[in-house]
C-alpha cells in the first residue's frame, strides 16, 4: 500500500481530551474517530489491527474445539424476561420498540439467546459437549464512556458458551477455554494473568478474569509475582493438557479487588512475592451450571434416560478493547510498538529522498518485490525526512526499511527494528534474497 | 471437521412457512434459525458461507482500490437531520433514545456518516480520489419481512463511498466499482446483470442495479438477451479497462420496472432478443454528486484554490442476501449446489460402513491427510447409507468422497461431483497423490 493512496490521518499534536496513552495514540495514528459519545469509527489503520486480533481470537477458539456462529445484535425482550434479567440490567441496556410496538434491545451479551438455541437443538447427551462462539458487536449504554475504545458503548466481543451433560464435563470445557485464553493472549505478545473474580450479573461461582497489568487499568489486583514467570508451550494439547495447565496457573494467589482478603493474601504470599497493581480486564470466563438453562428449560437426556438442565458456562474476550490494551502494554515515547502478530503491515518502507529519480525507481522495485508476499506500507510522499521517520515510529510497524541518499551509491539500506530501535545496514541484494519466490 | 462434533441441524421435512426455495433450503440445511420476526441467527454452516462471500466482496473491493474501515451500527440522529433524511426515512428506520434522552438510530445506510468523515479529513484535491468501504450490519424495520434472509430486518451489507474532485473523476470511480461488481458476482458463479434503475431515496441521476435473473425475484426486468453472453476476463485492469467495460455492459437495453418504457424497449431490442423476467437485486450503485456533501459542508479545494463540494457516489452489495441468491441460482431437487468459491468445505467424506473397523481406519487416514491443506467435512456418524448420501446432496458441498464396503478390497473410492452428479471410481492411492505436501 502506498501511503499517498492510503487513508492514515495522523495528528502531530497530542489530543487534549484523551486521558490515557492508548487513547492518545489511537487518535494520533488515525486509528479511530469518535462518531458520538462512546461510539467510534474504526479508520483503516485501526480496523486492520482489530481484524488481526479478531482472527487470532477466532483461530484459538477453533483450535480449542469451539464452533463459530453469529447471533444478531437486536434481540427480543421476551427471552430476557424469562431469565429475569430484563429488569435487572438497568439503564446500560439499550432498549427500543419496533414498528409494531414490541420491546426489543441491542444485545449487551448473549446468554439468553444461545440458551434458547441450545434448548432447541441439544436434546440428548449425544449432542454434547458443544462450545459455540460468535464475534459480534455489543452495546452497553455506559453512563460515562471514557478512555476511547477501552470503555465505550459499541464494542466488539468474542463470547463463547459451553454446553455439557454434567458439572464435571462442564469443568473440562471451562479448562479448555481457560487454556485457549492463555494461548490467545500470548500470541498477541500479552501477559494476561488469570485471577479469581466475582461473577457479578452473569452469575455462577467459578469465574476468572484475565488481566493485563497496567497502571492505567481500572481494576486493582493482588498477585503472587511468581505467576508472571509462567508460560504456555506452543505444542500444548487441549485433550490432555487443559486440566494441568489450569492447575499450574491457579496455584498462586491472584485475585481482583472484589475477591481480595488481606489475611489470606498475607498468609499465602511471602512478602517478597507480593505484587499489588492495577490491571485491564481483557477476558472473563464463567461456569454457571444451570443458571440460564433452568429458567429457559434447556434440558438434555443423559445416557440413562434421565432429563436434566444442561450445564453451561460463558467466556468473553473484549476484542476491540484489546487494541487499546496492547498499546498500553507496548509503546514508548515515540509511539506504538506493534507485536508482529497484530501489526497491520509487516514492513514500512521509507524513501527519504523521493525526488531522486534513481532512488524512486529503486524504492518502487523494492516495494513491488516485497509486496508480493508480505504486507508493506510504502511512504512515497514528499514529507520531510524528520516527518517520515517520526511517523514510522509513531505508527509502530515492527520493521522499517529505510532508503536514503547513499542507498544507490553503496547499494545498502537500513533495516530498523521498531521495538529495540536497532539499525542494521544491509546490502540491498542480500536483503532482497529472502523475498525471492520459490 | 467431523460431523459428529459439528453443529449441523439438518431437517428432513420441508419447512412449511418458507415460501421460496432458498429459504426452505437454508432452514433444511441448518444454516439459519429465526430469532424473531425478520431477524436470524446464522448457524455454523450458514455463517461459513456468509464469511466466504464477505471475503470475496472484500478482496474485489481492495483490488479496485477501495480502502476498508468500519462505521458503527448506532448513529446519532443529528447528521440525518442535517441531510434532511431523518424525517424522510419513515418507520423503516429503527429509532431509539440513549440514557441521556438523545435521539439515536440503528443505521439503515451510511451516507451521512461517511460524508461527515470526508468533510473532516478530505480538504484538498491532494487527498482525492478516495473510495472507502465497510462491511457492516444494517437494520431496516421491514413492515413484512419475508423470504428468510432475502428480505429481513438485520442484514449484512457492503457499502462503499467514492469521493472525487470533479464529476468527471467521480464517473471514473463509478466505473471502477461497476467493474468490481461484475468481477465479484462472477467469482461467486453468478450472472449479475447491470440495469438502469431509479435511484430512489439515495438520490442522484446515475444508477445501476445488479440483478440475478430468478423467477422468485421481487423486481420485474426487461433486457436485451445479448447481455447474457458477456463475460469479464480474469486479467482486467482497473486503471485501463473500467471505462470500456462499462460501455460494453451498458450497450444493450437492460432496465428494471421503474425505468421501463415500452416504446423504447421495442425500438431498441429486436423481438428475438427481448427477455422479460423477474430478478433479485444483489447490488446497487449510485453517483449522486453533491447531494450529501453540500448540506453536510464536505468541501474540497481544487488545484487552483477554488472550493467546491466533493463529488460522491455510493455502492452497495447485499452480502447476507447473496447467500440466498446463490441458492436460488444454484440448486436442484436434491438440495443446494454450492459454487466452489463459496462452499464452506471443499470436500465431504462419507464412510458408508462406519462399523467396519478397517474402513473406519482408512477413512480416518484419508480425513487427516486431506484436512491438512483442504477443508473437509467427514461424516463419521452411524446414520444409514441413504441418510448420508441424501444429506451430502442436500448440503451441496462440491465434491463427495465416498467409501463403502468394497473400498478396502478394491482399494478404490467414489468421487462424486455434486453439480453434475457424475461419479468416478478411483484408486485410493492415485487419488491421495494430489494431497501430498511439498
Amino acid at each position: 500500500m502506498r501511503l499517498s493512496e492510503y487513508f492514515l490521518p495522523t495528528l502531530k499534536e497530542f489530543p487534549k481530551d484523551a486521558e490515557i496513552i492508548s487513547h492518545q495514540l489511537m487518535l494520533r495514528t488515525g486509528m479511530i474517530r469518535q462518531a458520538s459519545s462512546g461510539i467510534y469509527v474504526w479508520l483503516p489503520f485501526g480496523y486492520a489491527v482489530l481484524k488481526k486480533i479478531e482472527q487470532i481470537v477466532r483461530e484459538e477458539q477453533v483450535r480449542a474445539g469451539a464452533i463459530e456462529l453469529l447471533m444478531p445484535t437486536i434481540q427480543s425482550a421476551d427471552l430476557w424476561r424469562k431469565s429475569g434479567r430484563y429488569d435487572d440490567y438497568g439503564a446500560e441496556m439499550l432498549r427500543m420498540k419496533d414498528r409494531h410496538d414490541r420491546d426489543i434491545l441491542y444485545g449487551p451479551t448473549n446468554e439468553e439467546q444461545i440458551t434458547d438455541i441450545s434448548s432447541h437443538y441439544f436434546k440428548s447427551y449425544k449432542n454434547l459437549p458443544k462450545t459455540l462462539f460468535h464475534i459480534q458487536w455489543k452495546f452497553r449504554d455506559e453512563i460515562r464512556p471514557r478512555f476511547g475504545v477501552m470503555r465505550c458503548k459499541e464494542f466488539l466481543m468474542k463470547d463463547s458458551y459451553s454446553f455439557d451433560i454434567s458439572e464435571e464435563e462442564g469443568r473440562i470445557s471451562y479448562s479448555r477455554m481457560f487454556l485457549s485464553y492463555l494461548k490467545t493472549f500470548q500470541r498477541m505478545g500479552l501477559k494476561a494473568i488469570p485471577m479469581e473474580a466475582e461473577s457479578g450479573p452473569i452469575g455462577g461461582n467459578l469465574s476468572h478474569e484475565f488481566i493485563i497489568l497496567a497502571n492505567t487499568g481500572e481494576s486493582k489486583v493482588y498477585i503472587d509475582k511468581r505467576i508472571l514467570d509462567l508460560e504456555i508451550a506452543d505444542n500444548v494439547d487441549y485433550e490432555n493438557d487443559s486440566k494441568n495447565i489450569v492447575e499450574e496457573w491457579t496455584q498462586y494467589y491472584s485475585v481482583t479487588d472484589d475477591m481480595y482478603d488481606q489475611e489470606t493474601y498475607e498468609k499465602k504470599v511471602g512478602q517478597e512475592n507480593r505484587l499489588e497493581m492495577r490491571g485491564i480486564e481483557v477476558g472473563h470466563v464463567f461456569f454457571f451450571g444451570d443458571k440460564y438453562t433452568k429458567p429457559l428449560k434447556a434440558n438434555v437426556q443423559d445416557s440413562e434416560g434421565k432429563i436434566n438442565p444442561i450445564q453451561s458456562g460463558s467466556y468473553g474476550i473484549g476484542v476491540s478493547r484489546l487494541v487499546a490494551a496492547i498499546i498500553e502494554a507496548s509503546h514508548d515515547d515515540k509511539g506504538i510498538i506493534w507485536p508482529k502478530s497484530v501489526s497491520p503491515f509487516d514492513y514500512v518502507l521509507l524513501n527519504l529522498s523521493p525526488k531522486d529519480e534513481n532512488l524512486a525507481k529503486l524504492s518502487e522495485m523494492i516495494y513491488k518485490k516485497i509486496s508480493q508476499n508480505n504486507s508493506l506500507l510504502y511512504d512515497d510522499t514528499t514529507s520531510s525526512v524528520g516527518e517520515k521517520l517520526n511517523k514510522a515510529d509513531l505508527i509502530g510497524i515492527p520493521q522499517q526499511i529505510i532508503l536514503g541518499k547513499n542507498s544507490i551509491q553503496n547499494n545498502t539500506l537500513e533495516l530498523k527494528e521498531r521495538s529495540s530501535g536497532k539499525v542494521q545496514v544491509i546490502k540491498i541484494d542480500e536483503f532482497l534474497k529472502q523475498f525471492n519466490n520459490g
